[in-house]
């Protein structure tokens, strides 16, 4: 940002750039006002990655309007996470997308090819929590990077996990995935020598409060090297494991 | 009861025991009233142990009159929990009681031969936890049980417990004692083909939140076979623990 | 376990097994991977119990796909819980299964004769209570036990339980099941000289918060000898009820 | 209220008093400014019963000050609640009161002769309980009524209560104090035909939660006829009843 | 209770009642078993009031099953709440009852003539507290008490409440319903001269949390003399208010 | 209020007011009584603003019951928040309203002309808060306001509020309504130089717990000169700020 | 801040300013960075307030260094809260400080004259919350406004707050302070015209939960106009106020 | 591990170690038992980096001996986290450490030469929140990182932050420490273009509820990636970053 500032001083010194212009530039943000939302044009820019369009809380128009802005502002890609099923028809019928429905998610453009420096692997504790996992999965993908998939390997049976060692350890990033108590995380972390981030689920009942047992679990893991994202926020997960899985290619 | 209630009847109709009598035997509780407390004479009969004293709410004064009393009424054994050093010193100068220090316990009386049905195996999940665990022990001890210690087998070391099979295999009973994410439970639970005792401790900190994350990681248990006791609760697991490994010796 | 890692060990010392089977043997877990899920075909052998099928978070096609691989896997009852009377219907045109419909359970495969030490004796505080309590019932039946039932018999009544101490005497495992204030179970426990495990439900309405008051008071039972598992958690009750019932067969 | 708005309109149409004394006295509140507090000088009337200082969070000067005013302006009787000894020996300095070590609460003037409809029966779930009991017991004797005290009667032991039937039998009203699971309301409850008031305690550890366990087991208490209080209002219990036992009295 | 077993051990005494039909008097409840439910037939005689049913965890046919037990077992009022529309409906098909539709409470049998010590003020914060005000309402007179409304007079109006003195000098008892910040309590109980029931509900959104925020200011309250039951539990404050109201005709 | 009581005095002494007459008025609320609802008829001469209805607690008759009351009391402009899209159509029949669907409001009478002192900025951290934007927009247009909307602003992107400086430079109050993190009211309460009112709002999902997270995070804003109203509450927000922004108009 | 970038271009552009003194300049915060802490040194220009140093984490030497930071930057008065005596008597050492006992405030400078449009009133529930109400007063008396006091007049006896309507008439803006049950704010709210500014404070105990009872109550106001700050805040209470006082004067 | 597995069994094979041999050598783990601790002797091999002694629970001489065995067993360098200075100079009279007093941290052995594969920022909210960052800072400095310190930059004044987007342009992952709302890990995670590491402190009051607030404000964040540590956890954020700031080296 210091650079274009710079650029912009000396414009203004040489006169080829007004003072009422600089000042507008300035103030002009990297981004596009459509009214209900100012859609970012810069992020691929600024953080090295896609834009993503939280689908929850707005209407089919809304998400058509926002993703039109971007790609005809040159982004490549767009996903759009919690996309129901109803809402994803509507958003097919002006633009082209993939629609995935176990995470409920679609994708607008290409999906490009994996450039990470590794593997992202994504366990699960069990069947249930298999929807947040994929939409770590599928954003990990979109964001360019190789995923393994290892799923219901809780820790009631922790044979399962660890007959599957080969698979945590050539991970670059494990994303554990689990509700109820949420012990995944930790066992995971006790075992691997790559960053461990956690992801609690809601998938329980009773005294699992929605995910609140899970994620305290979690965030009181005795192992080091994890990290925690908010309940079923499997975007969040997916979007860290890929920042920390492109280290080394972005310097 | 009923036997005695049928042998008391029995004497109102032979006369032996007038009306009245009848009446006062009835209304008389199995317990001494002493003021403060209502002390329970039958619960050796009743419940097959020894009584046991929360020595957290009561004054020395008042711990050594309900110990004299149950002595006095024929109690062989008689354990006082969370009984800190300095009322321990206050009491021991009144009555003979055997004080361990780790688990603030205090016994007045002879700790019997273990003849439980098998061992008791107590896990904990670092040496943070110790204190609750040897609650647990010394209280399944003192009940006739024999006790085998497996402390500091968290399960961000998976291999430290994986190593430790053949305890888990011998157990009759696991008391899995842990605090911060608590995942020790389950992970023993899936391991062993026995009833688990978890008893989550306050061990931890922020978003432990003084032992509820344990505790909601151990209610979610994915294990099963698992039942749970109040934080920091040892007692109440060598208490339980007790009960099921006298089980077979009982009938 | 460690006899049949011995046994390979031998198996490879003679050359009867090469190395590269050993460790392929070693690595291969006891379960079965049908994608969706790892099938653990051991349990039986581990745990000494059948397998059991949480419903609640799995499609028709995913619990079908699993029983039949248990069942053709040897295995021969097995249990499907929080299985909705409409998923029950798809299931029950793939395979046959016995559906309870108060509880929401499909059995798979027959239910054994009662093998264990004693009568397990189910309580509930009130009539709302009912579904839970099932829930342990038929676990604890399909687990091999006898099952007493003794429903509405909530504390604010305490005469209806105390009508029925008989119940209470007779029993090996007493499972208390009650909502709204949850103090069933301190009062079994305290009548009661055998192992109590506590159920919350959510039964209550208000400050009940789900089940949170039930639970709370269950954990701070000032009896002895009750273990709690999670909010209307009935399988989970049934299923420890039956390890402890089965505590003198089992050696 | 009315009748001295009456009383006073008629004044000014007599002319006896003029529009601006008129206007004072309705604006004049029934209390006296001492500047930190605003004293309540017609309580006694209002409400039928002494004033009421607690003594938690004011210091012996603030509180010996309120006393004076009180007492110079006709109060026959003060109660000082939550007084530690510290203060109440400096209070004693400077008033003469009868200090209660047990509940803390001090007392200046008479005790009334009890003039209730019956007594007020005052039960404890445990020893722990009967500092709490014990503000319920002396604010109860103090506004007037006889109080009977029948500690140590928790649950767990439910003959212990079943003995004291008698107790139960004749009272007017009854405070159930207890901490941990807080059943004894509701077991009171079911045996009582009169109101009975809750009082949950702060005593227990774990997932007592300070006496939450306690409290939201006496709300969702099965029982009718329950009214509940703060944690450890011991005070608000006593009042409560006191009011209640002074129902017939009052009209 | 006492008067009966005297009279019952003096018949086998005197050998009118032989051992056994004694030991079966003393066991058999004074209730009558129906399978889902134990039928209480005593609480008229025991608690000197009509037997209620809560009907939200029963089905129809429970329910009809549990009030025709108890009108051929004498009960000449029967109360059900909680009664759904739809539930209230079949239960008509086959018992006449009188069906509130506000509380969704339903009467079999005839309402008593009030016969209390005075009237019982019913008062809410506002007009969506109604619903709750009118179960306590109908519950107090069912239990033969007059009933004065007083609604919508929160505090935030506080001259509506001021304006309104006489119906709260009139008061034997007053419940005091409100949702939200829940202060009516607190003014009313500063303000009445009699037993104050706070009914907290669940009116309101966001931190009202389902009625905590009421529900913890009620249990807060600066004034005495004000006894909390659980959130939205009109039933519970129009029993305890009867219960209070008519002390002096009991005694 | 006082003058109206002096000149009721005078009256009273110079004959032309009985006394009867002035005790009725003294009595008498500025309200109206129409059962179900006390309607406040001088509220706009007591706080200098236009009455509002809460919708949601009502029924449509209701709400029509009470807008004619205020109409035909003279009150000019009457809001109805919280109110559905059903109700509003079946208001709509009776009564001639503004309907706006985004907030779910309903204006009866006219919008006044903006008196304030300045402007209302409402700035949202998101596209989904915008409903309850809205809410307070439209409340305090009502209210005579005008109002600023800077939408979809939140502190991810910070430069979307920095570019938007002026805004903030001329509001002279500025509302900030945030779910999920709440972050908003700190960075804008930083950067402003007037009263910040803070609404969290119930967007988001997981441990934002209803807009709990949000509650907390602007409730512990580390900016000076932030007040917050509960969650959702657009309306309160509207309302003091108008009421900030109609200072110096009144004086 | 627009103007001074305006007048840094045009000084770029006119030469008077080179392009890197320019960038410098930009990039140069106006605070200045003294290791441990940024002090602001144009917060009196950006908000129109004097600096505030909250001084509870902070150690004395750290205090004294940015206080005397501030001083040597031209800063006339200095607000240091939450200054304990220990930590005052230190800072005094170094500092010449007008130290406030009783809100734990230290003053250094000088109190300016009052400027604001009205007078602040300050009203508290009891005796108790004037810590807290003392730091709001000192706060809005140091940043130029007239305070009023209006202290122990808690809703319990709502005739002492109806008896001072006088202040609640003639204020600007009012603060109510109150711990417990916290309904002061919903009262004043509901009889005021102006902004109500509510603190809740910790005052309390049991089920007041530090402050939690209190705070919600507030938040849950019916009353319209309050907004609410953090438990025991009364700094940001007198901060808001203050504010709001001079908004007239600003413009 | 693997490769040690196969290792073995061709010496089994080959008859270099017996199957009694390779049995214990399979069960023995590689971790040191010395009895109150199960000391992990391949840490650094397994995960690559030092062993870390949490020093809160155990007594100086556990700390001690747990040192003793780690350096004896040829690890270079021991982190010892929350050591309080007593213990600290325990410890150090039979150990040399390095002992940091601001983060409670004592080193024995050496801290190495940085090769991560870029910075570590540590950014926190306010000078309070400094020990939490030093934690974070010495640990991954011991790990081998360059930190650099950015304090005091809370969102409250966010040109403080603005004013240093060099550091934040050169980290190559970002540590977010603050307390109070927690606002800072959103700005920063929407100004960055690296992971950021988000650690909420118990630096607040009130409703930060220990750092709850904080917590869920993290949790919650808008920005995208994201991970959050248990609050407090300055030791568990310091080694995830260093984790991550070895990706490219480690491969």
């Amino acid at each position: 940002m210091n650079t274009d500032i710079r650029h912009l001083l000396e414009n203004v010194r040489n006169g080829s750039v007004s003072v009422d212009d600089a000042l507008a530039r300035l103030k002009k943000a990297p981004f596009e006002d459509i009214g209900y939302a100012k859609v970012d044009m810069h992020r691929h820019v600024r953080q090295g990655f896609s834009e993503v369009i939280y689908g929850a809380g707005k209407t089919a128009e809304q998400i058509t309007g926002i993703v039109n802005t971007m790609l005809s502002g040159g982004e490549k890609t767009v996903l759009i996470t919690r996309l129901d099923p109803e809402k994803a028809a509507a958003v097919a019928k002006e633009i082209d997308i993939d629609y995935r429905a176990v995470p409920q998610i679609g994708i607008a453009g290409r999906v490009p090819e994996p450039d990470g420096i590794g593997k992202i692997v994504i366990a699960t504790g069990g069947t249930s929590d298999i929807p947040v996992a994929e939409e770590a999965a599928v954003t990990a993908e979109v964001l360019g990077n190789e995923v393994l998939r290892l799923y219901d390997v809780g820790v009631a049976g922790v044979h399962r996990l660890l007959s599957n060692m080969d698979y945590i350890n050539q991970a670059s990033v494990i994303i554990a995935v689990a509700g109820m108590e949420g012990a995944l995380a930790s066992v995971v972390g006790g075992l691997a020598d790559c960053p461990v981030i956690a992801v609690p689920t809601s998938v329980g009942y009773g005294a699992s409060f929605g995910g609140l047992s899970a994620l305290l679990s979690m965030l009181n893991s005795c192992a080091s090297g994890v990290g925690v994202v908010n309940i079923d926020n499997g975007f969040g997960a997916g979007y860290l494991a890929a920042m920390i899985n492109h280290m080394e290619a972005k310097r």
